[in-house]
């Protein structure tokens, strides 16, 4: 039984590698100690690692092994689409029981290299180990012309806030997948959202190359735990109008009837749009979609540090982060 | 009980904020969606990433929480040595159950942040969770100086094999912490060593900056298995000679008088000491240490591609792969 870890490595270097499409600027890929890579000339490093680990962040019986190899690297990507950059490399650092290095590996690579083509962020290195549950670390490395990083720490009062998509839509996928007895359906838009997700990557490049975003991160825990840090990053608060927030329709029939779409799209996490604020000068002629994207303005940043949801009727009140958060949350 | 993760993230940023000694290539550290690094000129930039999990990599009744801080950097950070590259800067995936959140997470912290100083290499971004057992991978970026970098597959038949420090000691230290009822005791130098490694860096950077080194990996696995990864990747094969190999002394009382020091030095994980190869007309007047670190000519790169060991009558055996694998040998 089992595999060594030097014929793990093999399996995923083989599976991974890619005759066209690496990038030029990834010197020395998987297999020495570690990683080669330079930027273009005029660019910076972008750097982030996430976590995708069973239990906590998907779940074996429901996530198919593509799915798993595709969303691992979809979300560490969402992160530097979140500051404009391009991703280039990936290091999978990947925890594995030895039951699992047969078809589970293989599927699992499977979704791994559609990823990686998708978003053109080959395989640069990792580390492979055993464990009982599945655990998986993504770094991904891009690039950004120097200086147009997009930070969560620049938004201003009055700039307008933006959302790219629309939000809730990963969560009702997962309330989907948890309902139904058989397996995942990945032509049900929804369950498509919360297993194979896009990150944003043209969008967030176009804000930064063109300075329109003055902040932005990705919206992955929700949209009211993800404002609430961008606008503590900002040191400001913001004024957001249910109306305009982009819920996903949720069908009255099935087990779904009792599920509010404002309640998914606040506090849905997974969904990996991104959020950004626009000055107000630019705000009023903001495209309202780039690529087949909507992009929907939501509210206004303001000076005091709360962040207040207005509803249909004018009402106030103060919007809690109740997004995912691992530590109280269990998946 | 428990904590938030804003809170988490929050506790390791003021923990491991450092005044002095921030490197000027990492432009935006942890807190954003994305950490920014912006090489020097003529360098590129080197990365690795590396696993550390309770119950594999090591014992939460055996390693102290700041040996566990300190190690987890440290062995990525020998990775970045390895090629002949300078650390910069860090990403910290940490998943650690709620309960940890109090004690542990502060004497890791405190074990991170001496080994972060002593590196110099500082926190840049990372990511938390919540999870049964402490899981924990460390990101790190280098920089090395364009087209210097050090890779395993260099060696040419005739260069000399050389390893630096001693081999075997840090097994020979789990061994002793394993007997020891009593907690680690951190001035006896193979405990030590187990504990608290110290990567070569500035050897590193000597071999690769003068270009004196064909070829390098650092040994973490154990010289049988890692020398067996260099070969591979050189496409060549290796006569070692044992008496040469700088085994650690095993004093013959206590219950460590059946441990060989020679199966420790040859098969024994976790040194982090740096294995390379010299072209042989170098070899001849190379130094024999380097800022009090050893430098020891162990054998020689041969055309047939198999590791051969020569004892010290000259007899001659095939060296077999015995060094760790996750997948053969639990912790």
């Amino acid at each position: 039984m089992g595999i060594r870890e030097d014929e793990l490595v093999r399996k995923i270097g083989a599976s991974l590698r890619q005759g066209r499409g690496v990038s030029p600027q990834v010197l020395l890929g998987a297999g020495d100690d570690a990683a080669l890579f330079r930027p273009q000339p005029g660019y910076e490093l972008v750097l982030t690692c996430d976590w995708f680990l069973e239990g906590t962040h998907f779940l074996r019986d429901k996530n198919p092994p593509d799915s798993v190899g595709w969303k691992c690297l979809a979300r560490a990507v969402s992160d530097v689409a979140a500051m404009g950059g391009i991703p280039r490399c990936f290091l999978l650092s990947l925890a594995i029981p030895s039951s699992y290095s047969g078809r589970w590996l293989d599927e699992f690579l499977t979704g791994l290299r559609r990823a990686s083509r998708k978003f053109q962020c080959v395989l640069a290195g990792g580390d492979t180990t055993r464990s009982n549950k599945t655990l998986i670390n993504v770094t991904v490395g891009g690039e950004v012309r120097r200086g147009r990083a997009v930070q969560r720490s620049g938004a201003r009062p009055g700039d307008v806030v933006f959302v790219s998509g629309r939000l809730g839509e990963a969560e009702l996928g997962l309330q989907i997948l948890k309902r139904i007895k058989r397996g995942a359906n990945s032509t049900d838009s929804r369950q498509k959202k919360h297993l194979y997700p896009e990150p944003r990557i043209a969008l967030g490049r176009w804000l930064a190359e063109r300075r329109l975003a003055s902040s932005m991160m990705d919206v992955s825990d929700g949209l009211s735990t993800d404002l609430s840090r961008l606008c503590a990053a900002s040191g400001v608060g913001a004024r957001i109008n249910a109306a305009n927030i982009p819920a996903p329709p949720v069908s009255s029939h099935g087990g779904l009837r009792a599920i509010d779409p404002l309640q998914l799209a606040l506090h849905g996490g997974d969904d990996y749009e991104l959020l950004f604020t626009v000055r107000p000068n630019r705000a009023k002629s903001f495209p309202r979609s780039l690529g087949g994207v909507p992009l929907t303005p939501i509210g206004v940043i303001t000076s005091k540090k709360q962040i207040v949801l207005v509803n249909a009727d004018g009402d106030e009140s103060r919007l809690e982060s109740k997004g995912w958060d691992p530590f109280r949350d269990p998946c």
